[in-house]
């Protein structure tokens, strides 16, 4: 019998149809490469020079609202727009089509100086109220096919601001990524009438080797073919197409389950953990989705310390995602960390 | 009709069946966020300290040859490796398999202080020459079906050491970045008889507008379908499925084609250009590959200057991979800059 802690191997990725090449003996590698800036700063809860503080004028000459809870506004350097008329271009071999859509900003608090997990449980669930929200008005539009909800935390992750806050991406066509889960979550649904992540999420249950916070509704847990060195994805127990089934309870939970996920990833390393997060959803193009259940995963980019991160390049880029730790060994290291925040200490 | 120059669109990558959403308008920007830092070193010849270096000591107890030439070894902390038995494991929802290979590391000098831009041809020949010599010995073991030459340039690349150095990870398996090369090229050639980046590289030639370098027998472009900001690819004309196949002069001009595209990346922004370059080739599983047609891409992070890069985050990592700058623009830009290294002025 093969050791699959100790040699390498490949792991299928279920939702994605995708292979992460695991390299477990390899976490014995010395590093001597780039180290990321530790920046360890106090933000005071109104800055007078952020964007994102309320009241203060953005760059494209806007003045936010005085807001008190979370708030969202289209943004002014979006990627997407939604008076892009609808054109393809075929030529030979190239083509292209013309893509419209609307990109916003979710201030997470009007406080500058939180991040989620210093932030009440309270407060959070006023943001998932306003994803819910937004997912809502977002996904009636008739041009608006697939909303992704993300989060990109950190200077290391390209985020420009430390104000919290997240992004909103809604457009016409179904993304790549999105697509993938289409597919599997699909064709899994019409062989077995059955939630391909729920029984993906109750075989996890009964493990427990990758599970990192197991609340009522929710549970939080590094996905078997985690890609990231410290990956962990949050889904509901019961299947959920979208956000915006979820009952108040449940809603509640989520809140909590954010947050615990985000206090153990700060306490890893000691820092204002940074990652993308993102929120997979049914597509609100009108088709049916039955098949559908939402999750949301965490990419964080940090290995071994605050300092050194996993670098996707060359092989990555060219071959296949791979890592070294095995998801095992980091849902181990996730789940044993204190459950309060390391400055409330 | 649609001005693709100045609206959001989507473009499809011929070779790999995927979308990247480009969003020209976007380039106006501010950027607020995360700088890298530059850092100019003169680099001795010979560095006592670099593991890499002619006569030194690697971390692994072994000693560096007293190399004159490329020279290629082992990797000491190989990600694959090869007396890895074969195994498959299934239970409910969880796969993995066992996967097997050999990683090389691959010394393009002995001489610390080069780069492939500031080498001369002759030398990059000799490179190119040991590649072949690697992908021909790697790729005649029965259970090396997939060899991968690559190269991490610059810390930002995760590279670990400034010795002008590749690598190769050969394996058994077929990843998924070929795969869909794989299906793509298949599924032309079965229609059409002929080479689908054959044929792309004959529009392009004609087009004009996307081309770098053009060469008797190669050419350097960024790709209609280009994801990073100054991607580039380099392919000869003819079709070759991999590099064995090339003639003398062939190879010659592989090298001069590469110095010229790596000469142009250092003048861009005035420093050693990071990247990760990669050539795709026809697998080595014995199969039918007569569709394939052997290329080599550079992915260059870099952005807007020295130190503002494309980061790859939230939508990208949970959407599709966006891009402000066309890749028309990237290839003016490219195409105008000196053909002479900046240093050499
Ligand atoms: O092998 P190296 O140079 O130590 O490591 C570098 O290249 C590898 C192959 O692209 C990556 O997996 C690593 O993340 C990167 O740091
Ligand atoms: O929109 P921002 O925060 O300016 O930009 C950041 O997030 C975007 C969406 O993930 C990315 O495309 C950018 O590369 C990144 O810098």
């Amino acid at each position: 019998m093969v050791d699959f802690n100790d040699n390498s191997h490949r792991r299928y990725n279920i939702l994605t149809g995708e292979w992460v090449l695991v390299s477990p003996h390899r976490t014995k590698r010395p590093w001597q490469g780039k180290e990321e800036d530790v920046v360890v700063e106090e933000r005071p809860s109104y800055d007078p020079s952020c964007y994102l503080c309320p009241g203060n004028e953005r760059a494209g000459g806007h003045t936010n609202e005085n807001y008190k809870e979370p708030w969202s506004f289209v943004n002014d350097f979006a990627a997407l727009k939604n008076d892009v008329p609808q054109a393809k271009f075929k030529s030979g071999l190239l083509k292209a089509e013309s893509e419209s859509g609307i990109c916003k900003v979710v201030c997470f608090s009007p406080d500058h100086s939180l991040t989620l997990p210093v932030m009440e449980v309270s407060e959070i669930e006023k943001v998932i109220a306003l994803w819910q929200h937004e997912f809502r008005e977002l996904g009636k539009k008739p041009d608006i096919n697939q909303v992704q909800i993300f989060e990109n935390k950190g200077a290391t992750m390209g985020c420009s601001n430390p104000h919290p806050h997240g992004q909103i991406w809604a457009q016409r066509t179904i993304p790549q990524e999105v697509s993938k889960k289409n597919k599997q979550l699909r064709e899994y649904w019409n062989n077995n009438k059955s939630s391909l992540l729920g029984d993906y999420i109750n075989e996890e249950l009964e493990l427990k080797e990758r599970l990192i916070v197991d609340t009522e509704f929710f549970v939080a847990l590094v996905p078997y073919w985690a890609v990231w060195p410290y990956e962990v994805m949050i889904s509901p127990k019961k299947q959920h197409r979208t956000i915006l089934t979820l009952s108040a309870e449940e809603r509640l939970d989520y809140a909590k389950i954010i947050k615990a996920v985000t206090i153990k990833y700060d306490n890893l390393f000691k820092i204002s953990f940074p990652y993308s997060s993102g929120i997979h959803q049914a597509p609100t193009d009108g088709q049916d989705w039955d098949s559908w259940h939402f999750h949301m995963s965490f990419y964080p980019p940090l290995l071994r310390s605050a300092t050194v991160k996993k670098f996707m390049v060359g092989y990555e880029m060219f071959a296949t995602p791979q890592r070294d730790i095995t998801a095992e060994m980091a849902a181990k290291t996730l789940r044993n960390l204190a459950d309060e925040h390391y400055t409330k200490k």
